[in-house]
């Protein structure tokens, strides 16, 4: 058995993981899971229904692990030393991970939705408003080359992703830092790894719906 | 000079951030922060301008961090290793914490701000909907004390203000196993320490504004 199971499916936050996974060099079973039809084990595994869900077959306990964020930073735990913060890169990386998971993802969700924020709320709402939460990403990215400063960490799975994801459906404005740190991000080959993979079902399917 | 400086508001999320500090026996020096005149070095530190932000003095060092969860995680890093998950305790840890921070604070803030996602652009929000991601947390919680079972660990700090404060302001449903889940949160010493100094700062200020 592989050392983790990997429900997903390709158009969904599940390529952030895929790239995660490829990052970590981990085997994986993958299960691709149809929205009309979801498979019982899946179900079980993670009750909401979301993908991407891994479960880590951990020595003789199934661990499951839901939202892209965490499973990123589970899998370096697990199977990826390397890609874990050292000590003094732990405040950035930790900072980064929870902004792009949290004010950002948010502040790019009610952009798309067409919701705003009335000014007297602000500081109800955790990302305040969606330029502030843009420039202070795009002033912390503009010095430097990776979320910890030189070194390609985890939390660049993530960001990363959002980053990319955000530049290519135009959610995210086009600013120097952002494509310079996108650019960083998409060069690596575990990340052109997974895509392809990615890339190949969105084409499969695409082509059965054009047959149906 | 204190190992941490806190900038904070005693209403705002910087609850949760005492909290933690207390839970880790940290030695913090408190800013407080005031909206109409934000100290200058906490803008340096947090262009953002949003608190709960600290600054942590680590040898050489200053580190910035920023977002609630990451600053409860970090904190657990940094000063309270026994309130780290365990080896096979960290899937729970880091998907509860994740949830927290990403599904469970986006369906609050659209329940709270009048939002409400299209039944078929459902995939584009993290959260898909707020009854969903209530009932996720609500079957989870209640078959374990706390979100990695038995033990309490940092996590809990972060998804316990979750539910207590959502309980406190109507914004999460009055179920079974938040009450109970809250109740075990609320009954630590550090809760109730940094209870005590918000709730005594918040009296001071509104004093003051009685006073005006």
């Amino acid at each position: 058995m592989a050392e983790y199971t990997f429900y997903t499916h390709p158009m969904s936050r599940g390529q952030i993981v895929r790239w995660a996974l490829h990052e970590a060099n981990a085997q994986y079973e993958q299960v691709l899971v149809d929205w009309q039809n979801r498979p019982e084990r899946f179900l079980e595994a993670n009750p909401m229904g979301k993908v991407p869900t891994i479960v880590h077959h951990h020595g003789e306990h199934d661990h499951v692990v839901t939202e892209a964020a965490a499973i990123c930073h589970y899998l370096a735990e697990m199977s990826a030393p390397d890609l874990l913060p050292r000590e003094h890169e732990k405040a950035d990386y930790f900072r980064w991970l929870l902004f792009a998971a949290g004010p950002l993802e948010q502040a790019v969700l009610a952009k798309v939705m067409g919701w705003s924020v009335p000014q007297d709320r602000e500081s109800t709402a955790g990302f305040g408003n969606y330029e502030r939460t843009i420039d202070t990403l795009d002033a912390w990215l503009a010095e430097r080359q990776f979320v910890c400063g030189d070194r390609f960490t985890m939390a660049d799975v993530y960001v990363g992703s959002a980053v990319d994801w955000g530049l290519q459906f135009g959610t995210i404005p086009e600013r120097d830092a952002f494509k310079a740190y996108a650019a960083g991000c998409s060069g690596r080959a575990a990340y052109q790894a997974g895509k392809a993979i990615d890339g190949q079902l969105i084409a499969e399917i695409q082509a059965r719906e054009n047959q149906a």
